[in-house]
């Protein structure tokens, strides 16, 4: 087993109760040896009690929590608590993979995103609640000797604007740029952009379905944009290789279909 | 002069206070033909009186009016009222140019960039009230035969991350983010994203003071960064010509020190 994985790690995954985040965990959770640690937060209990039986079922020897997290009104006293019962002195790795996100209001092209409430809404989900969570899990997992890896999972549309989700690339393009910046100013963090290609997630459904244009409606149901959807396991399989390699430079960006 | 500049022209500019605005409003005044329009924007009424007073005497055939705005609260009810008045019919050219902006709480470096109240005010001045003030701009300025351009003053630091000033980077990336889709949405736009260099501003001044990280309140104050502060009047003079030869792609972003 590589040298990245065969450590008593602690994840902490974010989004994780369907799409790539529930995949991502059982992926991970093959790979995690004994006495590691997965906690999984998003909205959804359902969902979350089902990831942790797919993650147990592949492996019964790591310990699978679960928190109920509304993003839209987290703040760090709320990701305290949740850190709070770790022992993080069991731990090589520390790991926290912020998969949570939303595309926006598609019903506001560019020249309609002039409410600030809808804005603050947004951008509580998709980089507040990441900033925090993340100065939360860097005071709480402080250990001169374990590894400490932060995940952003973000999208080409981070890097290339897009029509008609204006909310999605903003906030992708914000949070990249933070952890750009969290990256130059803590050199000992291992820190990852990954974006993880165009998957049949709900969010991609959400588009095709509700984009106010025509063109991009008609592009993400086409015949040809077919052949360029990935597959959620084959991102997930791509992401825990490129950090079992270590093939970026901590802050930068890795896209599933870069060579 | 220029077939940009020679148009009966109506600018909104922001942050028109101080600084590198009002230094724009001048070298923009000295080229504007009789019957324009100057709007300027800003909190401090003294410092917008003394930027209509610069600009008259430089040019006293256009008409120069201005507002304090708090960019903190604002919203479109806001901007609706100021540009209410504004007979739109009567110019060739709607010129809006986003120059207000703020470096953010420089205690904070990226770790502990943490609290969701703090990131909303930071962003409230920074992005929502520019999406804001463009959506109003474009829905009271739609001739079909009058052009319509805007200007973000954007940074280095809206690409390239900085140390300790997290808020200044995030913030400058998602602006030019918005500007991009917004661009791609509505071809008939002339957008341009223009970093004006190291000029020797108050925010400047504030970052070479205040800045958590030691090396960079050196590298503020440093010889070695002398040479490439900017003059001012240099980049306000270069902007007024990138502009008249429309040197760029819409959406596209412009350095003073691009070749």
């Amino acid at each position: 087993m590589n040298e990245f994985w065969s450590r008593r790690t602690c994840v902490i995954l974010t989004g994780a109760s369907k799409g790539i985040g529930q995949c991502l965990a059982v992926e991970i959770g093959k790979l995690l040896v004994p006495e590691s640690t997965i906690v999984l937060m998003a909205r959804d209990t359902n969902g979350l009690e089902k990831t942790k039986e797919m993650v147990n079922k592949e492996n019964s020897d790591i310990l699978v929590e679960y928190y109920s997290v509304d993003f839209y009104n987290s703040n760090a006293t709320m990701f305290e608590k949740i850190v709070e019962p770790i022992d993080s002195t069991k731990y090589e790795l520390f790991l926290l993979i912020h998969n949570a996100g939303s595309v926006g209001n598609l019903d506001h092209l560019a020249a309609d995103m002039n409410d600030p409430d809808e804005w603050n809404k947004y951008m509580l989900l998709n980089l507040y609640s990441v900033t925090c969570l993340t100065s939360v899990f860097l005071s709480k997992f402080n250990s001169d000797t374990a590894e400490r890896c932060i995940v952003n999972i973000t999208s080409l549309l981070g890097i290339e604007p897009f029509k008609s989700v204006g909310y999605y690339c903003v906030g992708k393009a914000s949070r990249e740029m933070f952890f750009r910046v969290l990256a130059l100013e803590n050199p000992t963090l291992n820190i990852l952009s990954y974006s993880p290609g165009p998957v049949l997630t709900d969010m991609y459904t959400n588009i095709s379905l509700n984009s106010k244009d025509e063109v991009v409606r008609e592009q993400f149901t086409s015949g040809q944009q077919k052949q360029y959807i990935v597959k959620v396991e084959d991102t997930c399989q791509k992401l825990v290789n490129i950090l079992a390699m270590r093939s970026y430079k901590t802050g930068g960006r890795v896209d599933y279909y870069d060579k």
